[in-house]
C-alpha cells in the first residue's frame, strides 16, 4: 500500500485546498487600548446559499499508526474549519480534484501543529479528523472547534478509495 | 468603588446575555464511524443583515488585579464569540440593558474556565477581553478564537461608566 509522505502545514502548501488558521503571517492590529492584538479574518467562512455558519466541538479519539486512508469526503455546499483546542498536533489529508471524474485524485498529507487550524473550501476532498494522542497516553480525546454549514440540501459526499494509502506517523 | 462579585459561568446564569460554548449539556452524536463525537451547534452565530461571520484570533495580555471596570461596549449588528485556545480561565463582565436609557445597566461578572467559550448576543453590553495569566508568569499572552461580524454599518458602541467597579480576582 502506498505510504503518504507528510509535509509541514503552511499557508502556501495548503493554499489549493483552503486556509491555515494561525497568527503567523496574518494581518493584525491592536484593539482594547493596546492590550489585545486582533489577527483579523483568518479563513474564508462560506456557509453557501441558504446556509448559516454554525459552531460545534468535535471530540476525537486519537488515531493509531500506521493509519489506513481508505475513504475521503467533501462538503459541496460549505466550508469546514477545524481549530484545535488543546495544543496537540493532528494530521490533514486532502485530495486534488481528479481529472474528469467526480472523485478524489492525488492525495496530500500535512502535519498540523497544535496552534494551527485548517479551513477546507467547499467541495475539497478531505479525510475525516485524524487526531494524534498526547505522548504516552492511550485513547486520548482531543477537542476541535469546528465552523461549518447548517442549511438545506445534501452537504456530505463520501467516496471509498480504490487504492487505499497509509499514513505512518511517529511523534518525535 | 463597588467590588463586583464573580460567579461561575453556566449556561443558565449566562442565558440572558448569550451562549456558553462547551460540551457539557450540549446535544451530541457520533460521526466518523464512532471515532468522533460531534457537540452540535453550540452558539447562535448572528452575522446580521448584510454581514458575514468571520474568524479571527485575539491575542490578549493578562490583566492585573484588582481590575477597574470603567467602560463597556456592544456590537449592535452581530454576535461575538470567544473560545480560549489555551486551557486558561478568563473573566467576563456583561450588563443588563438599563431601563429607558441607551447605556449599560447592572453589571454581572463571571469566571469562565479554559474549556468554556462565550457568545455575546447582538447588542449585549460587555467588557472587552479580560484575560488571566498563567500562574506565576508575568505578561502572559492568551489566544482566543473569535467569531464575529464583518459587514457595512457601525458595529461598536463604547460607553464609559459613570461609576466604575472593580474586579478582585485571585487564582486559587
Amino acid at each position: 500500500m502506498k505510504v503518504l509522505s507528510i509535509q509541514a502545514l503552511t499557508k502556501e502548501s495548503f493554499a489549493p485546498f483552503g486556509d491555515v488558521i494561525e497568527c503567523a503571517g496574518a494581518a493584525h492590529y491592536p484593539i482594547n487600548e493596546g492590550t489585545t492584538e486582533r489577527y483579523h479574518d483568518l479563513a474564508r467562512i462560506e456557509p453557501g446559499d441558504q446556509g448559516r455558519a454554525i459552531l460545534s466541538i468535535f471530540r476525537g479519539l486519537a488515531s493509531t499508526f500506521p493509519f489506513r486512508v481508505a475513504m475521503m469526503e467533501r462538503h459541496p455546499l460549505g466550508s469546514q474549519a477545524f481549530v484545535p483546542l488543546q495544543d496537540r498536533c493532528y494530521l490533514v489529508v486532502v485530495a486534488d480534484p481528479a481529472d474528469g471524474i467526480d472523485a478524489p485524485g492525488q492525495l496530500h498529507a500535512f502535519l498540523a501543529q497544535g496552534h494551527q487550524g485548517v479551513n477546507y473550501r467547499p467541495g475539497v476532498w478531505h479525510h475525516p479528523l485524524i487526531a494524534v494522542g498526547a505522548e504516552g497516553v492511550s485513547a486520548t480525546l482531543s477537542d476541535f472547534l469546528v465552523i461549518d454549514r447548517e442549511g438545506p440540501g445534501p452537504n456530505c459526499d463520501e467516496q471509498p478509495l480504490a487504492e487505499p494509502s497509509v499514513l505512518d506517523f511517529k511523534q518525535t
